[in-house]
Parts: C-alpha cells; structure tokens; sequence
C-alpha cells in the first residue's frame, strides 16, 4: 500500500514542507522501509489534489538529503538508512545547559575591585550613534564586506599621527594592524616571529596572557623578574632570550613606569642582541600627574619594538579595537601570513570607521583629555581615602596612573589570616574604590579583585 | 652656569611641557650633562616669573621617565642615560611605508568572481540603525564594558533557538560560544582537543584555514579525499584522525551536498572511534531549490559534533560574528581554560546585542528569506548563462547551494594553456557573475577567483 501523506490545510506550514517531513518521519521511523518505490510526482500529486510543484520539491529535498534517490525511467526509491544512527526524537527538547560557573559575578559586592573597570558617566552617547549613522547607509555598503585584513587604512592612519602626537611612537600606517583583541594580534605575533624566535622573556609578575599565548604556541617561556624600577635587565641579558615582553607605561600589575635610563638599557640590550621588544601599552594614556610617559618604540629608531595597544580603557571594551605597530623588519612576513592564511579582520569595520571619524574630528582627543580629569579625581580620592583609612598600614604601589593600584598591606593584618587565598601581602585595588573597611580588613581586602590576586 | 629654558608665551603649549620638553632635549643632547645640579624648582620658577606649579610638574615628569631624579635635602640631579642609544631626532617625520602588496584589489576587472561576495542591495540599512541607537544609551551603559567571555546571552539564547528551527541543530544557549573570527574560534578548539586528539582529518581540497590552524597547533593533519557525494568515509577510518573538519551542507570548495546515508555512517564512524566532528556550516541557509539541508549535528544525539557557523554570509562580514555549539562533553574544558586564559569576547557586546533585537522581533528570518530569493535569481542566471554560452565545453558542480560554485573546463581548453597557474581544469566561480567570456577563455578564466584557485 502506497504511503499517503496526510496534509494540514489549516496549517501554515507550506504542504511541500509537510510532504517532506512526514515522509523523511516514516524513512526515520522505518515504516517507509528501504528500496520501497515511491508513488510518482503526478500520482502522489493527485492524490493529495495538489499541484505537482510541491511534491516535486518534497522529492527534491529528500534526493538532496540522501533519503531517496530517483532511477531514471523507473522512479523514486527510498535509500538504506543507517536506522540505528538516527535520532529518532529529532524535535527533542533542547537539553537544558549543565550548571555553568559564572565570570565575572560580581553583584554581590557592595564594591567591585574589579582591576580595569571603566566610567561610562562621560561616554559621547549621542556623538557615537550620529557619526555610526553616517557610516551605516547604503551609500557606504561596501563597509559591510569584509575590511582590510589588515585593518581599515582610515583608522591607521589616525592612528599612527594620535600614536605620534600623544604616545611618541614613530610609525607609518602601513605598520599598524588593527584585530579585535589582544589573543589574536599575540596570536598573530606569536605565528610571525616563529622563525626567529626561540625563547620569550615575561614580566614576573606579569600579564598572564602573553606568556600562555607564546607557550601555546610552542615557545620556551622565561619568567624575568621585577626590579622597583621594572624589569632586571641583567637577568634578561643572562635568560638567552630573544623576544620580551614588557609594559613600561605602567607595569602590569606592579604599576611602576619604568625610568629613561632603564629603557635605553633595554632598547640597548634589544640592538645588541637583534631581538625583538613588545611593548604593551595597555593604558598608555591615562597619567594622572604630569604628562603621559613617551613610548618606548618611539626612542630609538630602528630597533625592533612592537607597540600594542587598544581603546578599550581609553574608551570603551565594547567596540573590540586593539592595534599593534609592527617594525618595518616583520612587514615582509607579516604579509606572507596574511596571505598563507587568508586571515580576515576580526574588528568590525563598521566601529573602525567610526572611530576613525571620532579621531579625525578631534572628538577623541577631547574624550581622553575629559576621562583623564575623571580617574585622576577617582584615583586621588582612593589614594586618600586609603591613606586616612589605612595609614601606616598599607602602601600603596605604582599609583598615578593606569587603572589600578597595588596594595602591599602590613604584615600584622596577614597574621591574622586576613587573606582568603592565604598568600603574602599584596592585592590589587581598583581605581575608584572609595572606601576600604579599616576595622574589619579580612573583609575589606576579600572585596579587592576577587580571584584575581595573583601577586 | 644654570640652565634656562626659554618660555613661549605666545604659544598654546602649556609652560610646563615647555619646560620638560626644553630640559629633556638638551639632558638628550648631553648639553645638560649627567650629574648636574638642576635649580630649585623655586629658583627656576622665580626665574622664569612663575609660580612653582609647572616647574614642579615638569620636573615630576622627569622623574617619572628617568631623566632626572631628587636626592633629599640635595636637590635634582640629571641622570646617566646610554645616551648613543637617543633617538635625536625624536621628533623626525614618520617614515613613508614601504611599498605594501594591495589585499583584494579588485577594481581592474571588469566581473570580479570574489567567493563569496553578500548583495547588500537589500540590507535593512534603516532597521539597523534604528536597532543600534535603541541599544547605544546612556540607560544600557553597562553593555560598553567587557561582555560575557562566551557571547551575550541574549544573543546565544536566539541563536539556539534559530539554528534549532532552520538547521535542525540541538543545542542549548550554554552550548554556544561566540566570536569575532573563524581564526579565533577554531585557535579556541584547537587548545580544548588537545588533551584528547593528535591527528586531525580535513577534506581535500578544503578551506585552508581551519587545516593551517591545527596545524600550527602542533596537530598532525591529514587530508582526506572527496568522493561524488562527500567525503570518503573509508579513507577517513584507515586514517586514524581523532577528529576531521567537513562542511555537509555545501562542501568547500567542490559544492557537493552530503547525502544522509553518509552523514550517518560519518556519525557512526565518530560515535565507535568516540572522535570528532566539526561541522563547518558557512552558507548552510542558502540552498535554492527546495529546504536548507538539517544539520549533521542534530542528526544524531550524544556524538561530538561541534557545529560552526557565522552572520558573514547571511547578514554582513563587516559586524564580525561567528559562533560555534560545543557538544556538552567540551562544557568542562570550555570553562577551564576561559578562566586559564582570561579570554574576552572579540564579537562587539553592540552588535551582538542589535543582532539579538533582530532576531527576536522576526527581523532576521525575514531578511534571510529575501536574501535567499536573490541569490537564488543570481545562480539561476548565473547557471543559465554557463550553459547557453559554454554549453557542453563547461560542467557546473555543486550548484544550488551558498555563494559559489565549481566550474569544471573541458580538455580542450586545458590543452591550449587556458588557466594562469597551469593547474588542471577547475576553478571556482563566483555567485553572481553574469557572463563569461567563451570566446577568449583565457581571459575568461584568469578573471575566475584571481588567487583562489586551490583545487
């Protein structure tokens, strides 16, 4: 007996959707067994008093989907199944997801120390929306494709006069590749000096990413230790190394800015030993006391320093805009990989454009200037607060810019357990903190960037 | 005799860059020497006829970068600098990059047979905008910090329900990861197989990308050939691959739309050998002529597929939004190493969050339904035009399906030396290309995908 499907009048699933699914059912199910013929478009057609058009795109689906095959001059034939593989409750219910951990679960902290968090009170709301409706139109659709890989020329270009100006880094745009974090332009670091490089200094303590992202990437990762300056650049001469990593502006999470002498060492050691310096310029931008410290790749001409950066503390995370300026020495290979990978740009277009449009008409520079006066108020009024509070207590550590503080609480405090990871005496405090609870110190410093001590 | 910088009072410039920049210059030039004694900053103010504030800044500022430092109840001292290391000319124009290789520079041709190039004709431009300034407020300020590491939730939960009704795909919001690329997502899988597989299948020829990232993940990688219909399944078991890569809905680059009776023995392959599967979805939405092909990784319940897709194709590369479902035996080692890593989101929390409103209020099927109805005019014509011009001399393959198809050149045109790279008789041809030129198929073919022709 032939196989009828019944139909739904009333439903609004299309009648060639309800052919295919309840005959692909019967198939699944078996009951529509292997090497059965199928009635022909007309016959099944007429049979459901429908036209042929909709069974023939049943029949065409289920030839699509492997379910039935068509031998010429014969007829549709139902193929042999592997029944057992199939999932027969294929409308399931999507399972409900196993119990996740949460990130970043901070709403039960009466204050967040969390190390990077931004004050959105100042952000151009109105400005951002109107300069994006300008890019958004269909006159630009192009900027829906895919963007330069490399980044939108654009904003390189803002960028390398802003870098200039404000950073003292010396590049063309040419140099700046724009990605849309830090894990993929190390990534892409990591792929480039592969050929070059063995062994990469870190700073100890230092930004964890860098280092797993260079382990991961099959490289001999040496810890280098701190000096109160910044990094031993004895012990980096001593490590072999031929890459590292370092955060000059405001050492990641110590906070010290590492003095001219210390850099010309370094910048020395790099040209003596032909080997390359990552500057990671996180919050470059933001000294509270005087002017931004110039940047490292901008000193000495022709050495191998990669400067990064991003507008996620200068501006916002959201937008998920990093760049990196590479030395005129890696542009060659740098193309090579591009092309070896036909990597796409991971940075929207859309928020590079408009970015770039904020640069170009000087919006930015007012916006950093604006947020500079912010965190300075915030950090002054932490850096009282924790010396009223605190006193003799604690110290403070790399203060007068970035982000973050360290906190070095005094030693009668850890006896007394106050610690919940039980670790020596230091912590990071977030900028902004206004208050830290003298009188019970266990719970105040429990509340500064929880499961993020790693000092 | 002391040293007096010249104020300016006529310029803009604040007079303690003046003076910081002045000192700077000449401790740089070493006409300031090391070891001199600079004035007070009350002498120097006095001198100047200022008040001591901006000498006292410029000098902080010195200090911080190590110029000079202040010995107690001494006074400021220039310090040593490996001066020969001094950029000089600090301040020289940046350098004119150096002559750069243009990616995609594809206006010298005349029909530009790009792979896979979106008509955004029918973009919703308005909608979009009107989205997008609902979601940038002051109110919603939260969402300019970092997202949620794995993708917005809202968007996740759409997302599953989406791929669920159009794809046939099982999996909970919890199940999705989110993404800015392809390189970051599959970089992201490469380091959660590691513990459990060393040699990794991939489909030859396939997209290259997904083998260069395993690849440089230390995997071995092994290519396994196509048969008519896909994959040749016994060829992967001999393999020993723990986990092999395939794209079933429309094979890249070869087109070809795997039948079930494959997809089943491919599950079942992965279920004994307890392997992996990934399932590259690129252009899954976009089959013409009948439904979209279900998804192999709602075929079957339990195996470990990890299902892959992106907005680039059915919406527009330029937001740079990709994602993955995770098979739920992948959840642990997911949350372990965002944790290791500190990984944040790279897909802008904006356009996640506009995407999400898109598809919440029917927005986004409608539009994929639309975009379906062009491109499939486009094919059509396109098909038409090959078969009226090249008639018997031209195959299509892998038609009715995504943005490309295969365009399979007859031996004679081989023999005259027709193809740029020498390479035997196949190319891709981009969606949407009107014409091609049959009489000079020389011409005609080098204009095929210029660079693409990996097969």
């Amino acid at each position: 007996m032939l196989f009828t499907p019944q139909l739904d009048d009333s439903s609004r699933i299309p009648h060639y959707v309800q052919i295919y699914e309840q005959m692909k059912r019967q198939m699944i199910a078996g009951t529509l067994s292997e090497h059965t013929k199928l009635p022909s478009v007309r016959k099944l057609a007429d049979l459901l008093g429908l036209s042929t058009t909709p069974v023939e795109t049943a029949y065409q689906q289920l030839i699509a989907e492997g379910f039935i095959a068509s031998k010429p001059k014969s007829g549709y034939y139902v193929q042999p199944l592997a029944e057992q593989q199939v999932d027969r409750g294929g409308e399931r219910e999507r399972k409900s997801t196993v119990a996740r951990l949460q990130h970043r679960d901070t709403s039960s902290y009466p204050y967040v120390f969390y190390l990077s968090r931004n004050d959105f009170s100042q952000f151009p709301f109105a400005l951002w929306r109107r300069l994006f409706n300008r890019v958004l139109r269909h006159e630009y659709q192009e900027l829906l494709f895919y963007g330069d890989p490399q980044g939108e020329y654009g904003l390189r270009r803002e960028l390398a006069r802003y870098l200039h100006q404000l950073r003292g880094v010396s590049c063309s745009p040419g140099q700046i590749v724009i990605g849309a974090d830090q894990y993929g332009l190390l990534s892409l670091l990591a792929l480039l000096l592969k050929a070059r490089v063995a062994r990469v200094g870190v700073e100890n303590p230092g930004y964890p990413l860098i280092a797993s992202i260079f382990r991961q990437n099959g490289y001999e990762v040496v810890p280098v230790s701190l000096e109160e300056d910044g990094l031993n650049v004895n012990e980096l001469a001593d490590s072999g190394v031929q890459l590292v990593a370092v955060s000059p502006s405001h050492q990641y999470p110590r906070g010290m800015i590492m003095p001219i002498a210390k850099r010309l060492r370094l910048l020395e050691w790099a040209k003596k030993t032909d080997a390359y310096l990552i500057e990671d310029d996180y919050d470059g931008e933001f000294r509270y006391h005087g002017r931004p410290v110039p940047s490292l790749q901008g000193l000495a001409e022709g050495t191998n320093v990669i400067h990064m950066g991003g507008f996620s503390q200068v501006l916002a995370p959201a937008f998920c805009v990093y760049y990196m300026a590479l030395p005129e020495s890696l542009l060659a290979s740098y193309d090579l990989l591009l092309r070896e990978l036909l990597l796409e740009q991971s940075a929207s277009p859309l928020h590079q454009k408009t970015l770039e449009l904020l640069m170009r008409e000087g919006h930015f520079e007012k916006h950093v200037r604006r947020m500079r006066n912010v965190y300075r108020k915030k950090h002054d009024t932490l850096v009282q607060a924790v010396r009223k509070h605190m006193g003799e207590r604690a110290v403070l550590i790399g203060e007068d810019a970035g982000f973050h503080v360290l906190l070095k609480v005094e030693h009668h405090l850890e006896e007394k357990g106050a610690f919940a990871d039980g670790k020596k005496g230091r912590n990071q405090c977030r900028l902004g903190c206004l208050y830290l609870d003298a009188a019970s110190p266990g719970r105040g410093c429990k509340r500064i960037s929880p499961g993020l001590c790693r000092d």
